[in-house]
Order: C-alpha cells, then structure tokens, then sequence
C-alpha cells in the first residue's frame, strides 16, 4: 500500500508550487501566511523591521506625497455593538492601501476571536488594479507595537526596565515584545479588570521575563518606567490610569484609545506630560488628545522621529504616546510582509482581475 | 513515461479539491471564477437573477436598515490621472459591502486594462470577519446593466425595439444585453468618437441585432426608442447628447457621469424630462443631476421600483436615467454570484483570518 501524505501537507506542497509559479499576481496572504512568514523571519527579525520601517519613514515623510484620509465607518449596536471602518492611506505615484478594521469588543468572550480583526488592500495607483490582500490582525498588533517602540526608544530614560501593564490582553504581548527590542526589561508588573487574563501574561509573552500580577493599576504604574495601557474601556468609563503616583521620568504608551469618549489617561496627567500624538487630528478626534486643546499637544509621531535628538531631553520627564494607529503603518507593514512573502514563495498569488485582450469586451471571458 | 496532465488542468483539479473542502472559509472569487459562474448559470440568466435582486431591493428597501455611505476615495495626475475610491453599504444587522473602484481612463489605450476595475470585500456585522472577496468589474457593468433594465422596464414604452448608443465601449454592451431581457430590441444605431469601437460593438455583443454605426450622436438618437450614453468625455467636456432631435418617448438611460464636472445629457433636455436619481445626493454631487436642483428630480430608483405602476404613464414621455452606481447594487451583485459560486463549487475558500484558541495571544500561530 502506498502511504499518502496526510492533507494538509498535500495542500501546503500545491500552494507552495501555485505560489512560486504566479507569484507575479495579486497576493493574497492569509493569517497562516503571515505566521509562516514571520516564523520564518524571526519573531525578533520581523519587528526589527517594522521598527526601522517606521522610522524610515517618519525621517523621509514628504507630506506632499503621502496623503492619509480620516478613518470613516459603520457603527452600531446589532446584532452586537461593533464597528467596520476602514484607513486609507496613499503614497502618491506608488500604492494606496485601505485597511479595514472590525472591532467587536464581545468577540473574545462571546466567541472566542479577536476584538480587532482586520484585512489590508493594496492597490497600484499607475491602472488600479489590486495588487494584494493581507490579512491584518497579526500585523496591525505588531505595528502598534512597533510604533510604541520607536517612541519608547526616544523617549524612556536607557536604563528603563520596569514595565507596568495595565490591560493585558493580546496588545500587551506585542508592546511588551516590541518594547524589549529597545529597552532591557528586566520586569514587568502587570493588572487586568480580568484576573483570569492578568495570570495568563507571562505564557503568552515571547521573551522570559519575570511578570508580577497586581490587583490595581495604581501598583502596576507604581515601579515602572515604562507603562503600557491597553485595556478595552468602554465609552465615558475611564480614564483607567491613576492621577498620580508615577515615577518623574515615566513614558506612557496608551495604545486603547480610539473612540470619541474612550479615554484611558487622565486630563490632569497628560497636562503634565509631552504629549505625543501619531495623527493629531485623529488624536483630537478619539484618541487621548480629545482631552486636550491642539495647543497642549507635543510633536506628533514624524516629527518626533525627525527630530529624536531635540526631544531625548523629555526622557527626564513624564511623557505619552497617544497611539490611535497611523494608517501609513499598515501600509508599511503590510509591505515588508508582502517583500518577505515573495522572497519566500509563501503565499496565494492569482490573477484576480481580468486583463482582457479586449477592453471594450465584457463578455470576452464569459463567452469564450 | 508517464502522462503528466497539463500544469493548468491541476490547478484546476487541486482548486475545485481546495474548494469542495473549504467550502465555508472566506471567498475568493477571481475574474476567472466570475466568468465561470456566468458560463454555469448562462448569461441571461445571470443578468435576470440581477435585475430581480434589485427589483426585490427596491421594493423592500428598510432605510433604517440599509446605511449607503457616500464614496470617498484618492484622485490624482500622477502617475496618469485616475482615481482609487470606495463604496460602503450596510444591511444592518446583517452586512458591511465595500467596492474599492479604480478609474484610469487611460488604461485601455495605454495598458490594455478596463478603466473600471474593481473589488467587493463583504463583512459579517457580527464579528467583523471578512467573508467575501469578489472581483467585481464584470459584476459592476452587469449590475448597471441591470438598473437600466429595470428602470427601461417601467419607463419605456413596451414597444420600444431601436436604441441608439452614444459611446460605445464596454459599458455599452452590457447596458444592451440588459435591456435586451426587458424589450425586443430590433435595431441598435451606434456612435462613438474613435470609429474603431463603434465598428467592433456588434462582435462584441452576446446577442444577434443589427448594428447600425454613425458618425454623430443626432443620427445615433434620432430613431431611437430607447438610448445610453457611456462615454468616458473629459470633465468639463460635456454633455455629448444633443439638446433635441429625440423621439417624444425616448427613454435615455445615462450611465457616463461619476464625477463633478463630468455630464452626457444637456440641461435642457433634463428639464424637459423626468429624471429619476440612482441615489439622488450622489448624482446631484457626480451625476447628471448636478446640473439640476433638489426640487427638479423625479423619483429615485428605490422609489421608482416600490411605485412602478403609478410611473408607467412616463412611458409616453421624455424620462432619463441618471445612473451613478448605487452602492447597494454592488453588495446585491456580488452575494448573488458568491450564491450560485458556493452551490455550484467555484472559487477559493481560505480562512483569511485567524481563529486562535486564545483570543488573548496574537503570537501563539508564530510560537507554536
């Protein structure tokens, strides 16, 4: 008797040939993909990337060029409440990407996925046509962790090492891990409203590091020089950090914010601090910022990175990164994946829109 | 030696294989999967399975259910001038459809590629999970076939057999074979600015009917019972119909206009007629109607459909069609065909998205 290989080896060895053999088409990455490639990168490899691709970025912006549209979406309360948005984002004579996002906040506990779930498209601004869908989840975790990164690494004092988390569901894990590529973390104190989530921490984190588990933020910020909120709060229930209590050289990264009346900093402290937003006018929007004046605002996320220097004085005092997510990243992010995948051969590649010898021929395909 | 099956014959094997297991994963439906619906279901077929899918949407349209956000999107001159938008519905409750539509007008002369193409990405509004992406640019010329269809259908007279087509590029052939379904068409006298598609039209058309082909738009309208515009005239450039020189019962069915400036149809000639708006914020912002007020429009098409039998008596006189692309068409369209893909096998179903067994750790795929 022949043995067989088993399915699903079969149906990873026939996308392995699909892929090498049209890997000129349009690309479609699955969340499987994205595991592939980032296991093959290294998990250390790949946020290394997003980090240095950000901060590329941020250096090189032209505003001319690259044009970021306000997010816009669906919001309701049925079957659930939730909302569908999505984050364009154009590099102008390249690419534009739309990232649509869900975010369900029942998921987790109703059924057993993701509160954010989200897709990337790429599309060619030279004919239209689409030239990749990723899926984003994974991704869009990554990045905002990158993004704390790249501030984290301005802004912290160099010998930070403590890190309070305060929510630590699945953003914690990637701003603990991406925080670890610039900062030696030698300890981190972490409080969740859910025990049950604050216990599982320290399994779910990529690095060894000692995690202690406290019954209140106060305790969580209390040590740390480096603290990360990221809690699911919900709309006029916050602020979910204390007034005061911080060591004078803290930086907080608070990533939860993102939604008119989600707040997870107090007004009193974020007026203490150098506040910095990635988008201003998203931040006045939803994020942290809304609590603020355009004026009470520090420099925004390019131009910390255009001016690091200048700013690393701020590693004395209190400083936030309101992180409401930049659509530029997910256009950046998306594409390393995209140039990691090809070199690869991971991933679907399929012609997906019609190239007809016939333009003016709908029905050339069809009849044929 | 052994016979190997072509390379092409495997895929197909291997993707019917992946499809048949995989059934109930995200959609992927490709233009060649479009076509092989549309082969399977038989043209006709198809395109009156549309024009009752709108028909029904008409009739049983819940505003308060059905939300069709205004299309945004990137206009540029650079690398050629073209633009990249979205078109955003909900069926609350039920449904988030977004069509992404690239327009570069230059792409059939340039690069051999339609000017329109397009994607529909379709969202569960319980969880946020993309179900569905569909490549949508046979699908958006078949749909606006259709709504001309069914507009014609209560508008014109039921004896209308000649229809005159001024531009007579891709559009035209499905706004033909869509009418074709509602009326016995006799005759077809056509027009275009390059002499080169006018003289391909009845090659490319996938019913047998005269074509008559002239040099002006009067002699394309003259005779002409029924007419469409679809041209691609420069903004600014317009309109392309002449003022008079009609048939007192033309019905005009004006497919071209989607931009502001752009315009087929002379204002007079609306004035004259009743005008019935796709979506009447739209094509008072891109469509014909820009050219009118508020007050000027006739029914919209949801409101034409739910009250055919009172409209029926503008058969005898000059009605227009002030089509835009109503977003709801698009999700209509695009569930039809992932029905009849689903049943008959046809497409790739992948999970796109990840389902962790820990909702809470983004990193478990990558550490397994």
């Amino acid at each position: 008797m022949v043995r067989r290989p088993s399915s699903a080896a079969v149906d990873l060895r026939l996308e392995k040939m699909m892929a090498k053999k049209r890997m000129t088409g349009a690309a479609v990455l699955t969340f499987e993909h994205i595991s592939a490639v980032v296991r093959a990168v290294g998990l250390d490899g790949f946020m290394d990337d997003i980090i240095s691709g950000l901060r590329c970025a941020g250096t090189n912006l032209d505003t001319q060029a690259t044009v970021v549209l306000e997010r816009s979406g669906f919001q309701y309360s049925k079957p659930d409440v939730g909302l569908i948005e999505w984050m364009p984002s154009m590099e102008l004579g390249r690419a534009v990407g739309i990232k649509t996002v869900g975010y369900h906040p029942s998921n987790p506990t109703q059924r057993r996925l993701p509160s954010v779930l989200s897709t990337t498209s790429i599309h060619d601004t030279a004919t239209g046509q689409l030239t990749a869908l990723v899926d984003s989840t994974l991704l869009t975790a990554l990045r905002t962790g990158a993004a704390s990164a790249v501030v984290t690494h301005i802004l912290a004092l160099p010998t930070a090492a403590v890190v309070g988390i305060v929510g630590a569901g699945a953003q914690a894990v990637t701003q603990i891990h991406a925080i670890s590529r610039v900062r030696q973390i030698k300890r981190i104190i972490a409080f969740d409203t859910d025990p049950a989530v604050s216990a599982t921490l320290a399994a779910r984190l990529p690095l060894a590091v000692p995690v202690t588990v406290v019954e209140t933020a106060a305790e969580a910020i209390a040590q740390a020089d480096i603290v990360c909120s990221a809690t699911t709060v919900d709309i006029g229930a916050g602020p979910v950090l204390p007034d005061h209590g911080y060591l004078p050289h803290v930086h907080i990264n608070a990533v939860g914010s993102d939604f008119p009346g989600k707040m997870e900093v107090p007004v009193a402290l974020l007026r203490a601090a150098l506040v910095v937003p990635d988008d201003p006018p998203q931040c006045l929007r939803e994020g942290e910022s809304q609590q603020l004046e355009l004026s009470e605002l520090g420099p925004s996320l390019p131009d910390l990175i255009s001016n690091a220097a200048q700013y690393e004085r701020y590693q004395q005092e209190i400083t936030v990164f309101d992180s409401t997510g930049w659509s530029l990243e997910d256009l950046i992010v998306a594409e390393i994946a995209l140039d990691h995948a090809r070199r690869l051969g991971i991933g679907m590649y399929t012609d997906l829109q019609s190239t007809p010898a016939d333009p003016y021929s709908p029905y050339e395909d069809v009849l044929r």
